[in-house]
């Protein structure tokens, strides 16, 4: 079996990202745990982390600490089970749910269902953010417990609940648009107007040009990974982008951006999809992200 | 020498994630994409592109992209030089500049300035987001032309300028505070009451509580990697955080937010480190740069 004593103290080094912090959680000493991190990499014969600063986990390293958050809340459910089993120290530990979402729903309505289940529990959540299109490759390959993700189909070992759409719409400053759309949004100005573009990931300023000119067309791009920067260069007159509804609602009412084409929404259906057999253990949280999703998504006939 | 033409085709790849979107921005058959890029890599003896959904950059393909956009910034320059230099085609393209920032500078402003930049320049750019403490890395690795960083010594090759602080404070909501902090910011309050933490390389909770406390604690931490998720997060009382003054300001006034303790700013110094031989190039952006962090950043004696 895994020296799980040996693990705790792997996962505090790559928490705190250095052996001396690291110490001073677990209230031993800087020797005592570079011995045993040491002892435990000799035991499996490979590195779980990288020195370094900050000390980061190799892959490896990282499917260990993953693991041993799953023990945890094993171990937590047991606990719920066995009240009168003392474990004074081990009750403490508080485990770290790791989900993924994509920037989009973090920004407009994921945070609210995670601020809300995190009040009335005592997990702690590390959120990681990719693209909606890539989200259930983190569950895949077991990186996160559940997560919110495009994939309609469900992930093998996985439930899967459909929460709704996220409303984008394709907008842009009025200057820019008499600038770079004076006769309207056509093949020609797509190709020279400059746009916004998460990252490479990010296909849906294709899937909307698609939509409005019938085919794929590439103009000049500005990169920019932030769902709040995309609104702020939005209203800066820097490019146009496809900016989450929620976000651009008040600015387009106030007409400091306006739609690149009235009325031409793009609906990017979600889904949450989480690990089987961690299911029920996520059910809290999994009912305050419909919850949220329900009040905040687009709905069919809605 | 390189074989541009197919540099430009590997590049053209890259951007758009696919062999038939690269044929439909060079204007040519996605055939004959697939021909060069094999050509050129068999030429080289590497593989420059990982074939996949979308198609991305091995190591060596990203940098001689990074070639590629330094060589046509070099080309922009000469036909300035010799205007009657007939490049109708080239001329065309547009040069991306590669910049990079931590995620809490672009939040508040930095984006002004490149915004102002990208309106009157021909450029486009692409915004690299990391920790302010490692954005020297991708200007020492060459991946990034310029970067925002909190690194005081200069890079060798590179110009640095000071820009001035960026001021956060320690904020919760009310109620946190209330049900986390009833006797005040001690260390046993620390160590149990759950904090927000960007990720691994976010360092400025550490360097508040040891400005504080005299030492260094960790406490139960809540994993989130966005700035205005992170101001969501404190509003909503999942944990308190090191949130930018200017971005949390107007909340602190209305009472939204509290300080955790009084008047106890972390100010970090910020400097723009740009690559020796692009820094006359990059005068425009550095302009606006200056200029931005002249009026919002905080400055000795102000």
């Amino acid at each position: 079996m895994l020296d799980y004593s040996a693990l705790r103290t792997v996962a505090a080094v790559i928490q705190t990202g250095s052996f001396e912090k690291a110490a001073g959680l677990l209230n031993v000493t800087p020797s005592a745990v570079s011995q045993r991190v040491k002892l435990i990499e000799e035991r499996l014969g490979i590195v779980l982390i990288v020195r370094g600063s900050p000390c980061t986990a190799t892959e490896t390293g990282e499917w260990l600490c993953r693991h041993l958050e799953n023990v945890g809340m094993l171990e937590e459910e047991l606990l719920k089970q066995l009240p009168t089993l003392a474990a004074p120290d081990e009750a403490r530990q508080r485990v770290t749910l790791h989900i993924a979402t994509n920037a989009d729903s973090l920004a407009t309505w994921f945070l609210t269902a995670v601020a809300n289940f995190t009040k009335q529990s005592h997990h702690l959540v590390n959120v990681a953010i990719d693209d909606e299109d890539h989200t259930a490759e983190w569950l895949q390959r077991g990186r996160v417990l559940a997560a919110v993700t495009s994939l309609e189909k469900p992930i093998q070992g996985c439930r899967h609940l459909s929460l709704g759409a996220l409303r984008y719409r394709a907008t842009a400053s009025p200057d820019f648009m008499a600038r770079h759309f004076p006769d309207g949004v056509t093949a020609d100005a797509l190709v020279s107007a400059p746009s916004l573009l998460f990252n490479q990931k990010d296909r849906l300023q294709a899937r909307w040009i698609r939509q409005i000119i019938g085919r794929e067309l590439a103009g000049p791009v500005h990169w920019l990974p932030s769902t709040q920067s995309f609104v702020d260069a939005s209203l800066a007159g820097m490019g146009w982008g496809m900016n989450p509804e929620l976000l651009v609602g008040e600015h387009l009412k106030a007409g400091r951006l306006v739609e690149l084409r009235t009325q031409t929404p793009l609906d990017i259906p979600l889904y949450w999809q989480m690990n089987r057999l961690a299911a029920d253990r996520l059910a809290d949280l999994t009912r305050e992200v419909v919850q949220t999703a329900r009040l905040l998504l687009r709905h069919e006939g809605r």
